[in-house]
């Protein structure tokens, strides 16, 4: 294939056309015959450059990169798998990510879509070799319009930035992974990440007003706008949040923000165990307090906080409760006085109380040392983001420690005790050695199936990725693994988008 | 066909079997054979009982009826068009359904599924006759979990049931749409209903954790549970809420439920205008209030309240605003404290606060008079639930201003302000005259390109059903069309499921 009559190095110093041109002007392409309604569709034009020329030919070379530097920065996120794709695309427009599109679904080349890199599932591990679709350079923050309501944003932009800069409005986008200072929204849609806040804000789906997705064979498609009800036909926004990149590649995201509370302010107490912090969650929520945070940890992650921290960092205790509350001033005062009265009820002892954003801000310090202390002790924590029904907090930790004891392998449990949403970390040796490794993934099969027999998910916020593939018929089952697989036939035919993962055998 | 070696009359009688029992009690129906990864299966099957015949025989009598009253209380919604069914079937449990739906598959026969029958768009007709499938019947509310924070119902509960039951524990299902004490949940599903409350606490989708799905072809499909997240595999759970019935049956419901905010508060005032009350709406949520509800009137409907209730009901003025708040009761005070002085400053007139349940419920009663109002005029309302940017209520009523003269047709607007979705009634005489209809199908025309051009939506709530039909193609443009067709195909290869509905020609 050859790329007349367009010049490669106008192409990349054209600015973006309107869509209607953009469509003509991809349609001189002779990749884009094809349509998603067919199911397999044969291209077989002539073609004598190589991928690396014709994405070059395409893109012009700034957005084309195959050095082996690049390549092997792109192999990998945060989690252990590596595999280096044959060409990595920093695209800088829609029309850039149309044009790989068009070309990887001409040549039956894997794509994989890359946000900022810092999955805990090897998400986007090219798997496959072929193309990594960086949207690192899309990192623009298009608007922020308070008085509809929404912001919109190019996908490689930081979750942090957004947040930073719709507060300086004085508004709120409420999502808030922990990694939310190098994470990407990008990469949030497509993990439909979550946070200490979703109990009572949700997660990235609650706030995805409207999205521009580049489908398998490079047709762009819009989904909703900026409206906060929208019901002409299907929910197509839903199935591309959470879909890890399999399903299309979403490169520019309307999201829905908010009026930011005036007031925040949190508690911080020890508890006798973990049951009586549990036990406290559900009082709080009984009482009809509905916080923006609730943070429960477990003895094993307090030792280890004593350890680095000194032992008279708290009384003696083996449970932590933190509870975030926000809204109005005199809400947020009155309501830490009635929550203080409640935790003392419930056995809490060396209640810490913080009344502003430096206050609160100092209390998830601490909430951050659990996790630098787990770090103190020279294992690898392998972090397994499970959910259970909030009334198995307990039933689940008691689990672990039984786990533990069968197993040799230290479990440290913390995370967000509202939601079901525990962060349970089998703290192991060298998980890259093969034994260790077939040590952890046995321990990891139980602890997986006790969760899914009560009811429980494998994942809460990090996604399947490669991390949790071995386990993903057992917690979809076969009807939900073959509508999965139903939906990604009819989406990308010929498999090209992030191929390898949780679908792929 | 026939349906040994079960025997009808203990069919009906048996209690719903487990999941796997079902399958294999299923597997015996010489229907379920096909795959939804088939595109097109062919069963040719020896059949000589009628299609009735086959019903009793496989759900016993009870459950099918086809006597002419109950085929026609079958054929209509709250909308115009009237189609009646073959036969209606009242499914009384999950097994049932997927009995129903083996059935249709085999012998391709249209299955329209049907809550309450209140929809606003002919969501539920069924146009190509075939089975009208009635979910009133499995109207259970299984169980309120406050523990886990959720409700797992059957379709057919009424929402406001549901609503009753969660208060009686503290605890709240806050989607509240206008028709909650007579619309079922399933059919809130099947739209997406929205409703006043929706400002800040969003729409239906955003409440449902779990589904229990019968597909096109028998099978149950399983999506979520009592998780506050799940991030196992794709979002299967977003294209079934608000699919219209054209994906899957829902048969069982798992709901996020919150605490019940412990106090409430509402202002009402008049403004001289409606554009100034249309201002106070973007000057609450910039001073960071987040609403409960934000209603704005406009002028035709509160001259038609005047004539209803009498003329010094309020003090002159063009537009009309209803705030409500919640949350803890310090907060609700102080907040009302503030929103009075902030819409003293935005020229409201004549401000009515109410501190109390009942103070609350008179103000949302004279919101209802309003819609009474239109009543009154002897017109027929045709309801559009127009969604517009939040910043563009005021041309969106200038512009309902103009069409008004520019057609003769009388428009009233009023709704959910802080949404951008404002109900625009045009007020015509008889909409099933052939004359009358084709004038204000041309109003309609005109109203929807305008949404359309100003980056709205033809419907926020009640959904496209028939209603809305000749305008999808515009609204979602050819691409997301295209998609949509794909996903109906890939669930519903056979097209059984609410057909003649927007995707079909």
């Amino acid at each position: 294939m050859s790329f007349p009559p367009q010049q490669p190095g106008n192409q990349s110093n054209t600015p973006p056309s309107e869509p209607d041109d953009l469509w003509e002007d991809l349609d001189r392409i002779p990749t884009l015959k094809s349509s998603i309604s067919k199911n397999e569709i044969a291209v077989d034009l002539p073609d004598d450059s190589t991928l690396e020329g014709a994405l070059i030919a395409l893109l012009g070379e700034d957005k084309v990169n195959f050095t082996s530097s690049v390549l092997s920065t792109h192999s990998t996120d945060k989690w252990f798998a590596s595999s280096a794709p044959d060409v990595v695309v920093f695209a800088e427009s829609t029309e850039d990510v149309c044009k790989v599109m068009a070309l990887a679904h001409d040549r039956r080349i894997p794509v994989t879509t890359r946000g900022a890199g810092v999955g805990y599932v090897g998400g986007c591990v090219p798997v496959k070799g072929g193309i990594a679709l960086s949207l690192a350079r899309m990192n623009k923050i298009l608007e922020i319009s308070p008085q509809d309501g929404v912001a919109v944003v190019q996908p490689g932009v930081i979750t942090g930035d957004l947040q930073n800069e719709a507060r300086k409005l004085g508004w709120e986008y409420p999502p808030d992974p922990a990694s939310l200072k190098e994470c990407s929204i990008g990469g949030n849609v497509a993990t439909n990440a979550g946070g200490p806040r979703c109990l009572k804000y949700g997660v990235t789906r609650n706030y995805i007003l409207g999205l521009q997705v580049v489908l398998a064979n490079g047709k762009i498609l819009r989904c909703g706008g900026r409206l906060h009800k929208n019901k002409t036909g299907f929910d197509l926004i839903g199935p591309f949040v959470g879909s890890e990149g399999m399903l299309g590649v979403v490169t520019e995201i309307t999201a829905r923000i908010i009026p930011k509370p005036k007031a925040r302010g949190m508690l911080a107490a020890v508890f006798p165990d973990f049951s009586s912090a549990a036990r406290t969650v559900q009082a709080i929520l009984q009482a009809g307090h509905l916080p923006s945070a609730l943070e429960i940890t477990d003895a094993f992650t307090l030792a280890a906080a004593r350890k680095r921290l000194g032992a008279d960092v708290f009384p003696p205790g083996d449970g932590h409760l933190i509870v975030e509350i926000d809204g109005r001033p005199a809400a947020v005062e009155s309501e830490l006085k009635e929550l203080e009265a409640l935790l003392k009820k419930c056995w809490a002892g060396d209640i810490r109380i913080a009344k502003n954003d430096d206050e609160c801000e100092a209390i998830w310090q601490l909430r951050r040392e659990f996790s630098y202390s787990l770090r103190d002790t020279g294992l690898t924590k392998l972090n397994e983001d499970i959910v259970v029904p909030r009334s198995k907090l307990v039933e689940l930790v008691d689990f672990a420690r039984l786990l533990e004891k069968e197993t040799g392998i230290a479990i440290a449990c913390f995370g967000h005790a509202g939601d079901g949403n525990i962060h349970t970390n089998l703290m192991v040796g060298d998980y890259e050695n093969p034994e260790v490794r077939e040590r952890a993934d046995a321990a990891l099969d139980i602890l997986f199936t006790w969760v899914l027999e009560h009811g429980g998910a494998i994942t809460g916020e990090h996604g399947v990725g490669l991390a949790k593939k071995p386990w993903i018929r057992q917690a979809l089952g076969e009807t939900s693994f073959e509508v999965h697989r139903t939906l990604k036939r009819a989406l990308d035919p010929q498999g090209i988008l992030n191929p390898g993962k949780f679908l792929d055998d």
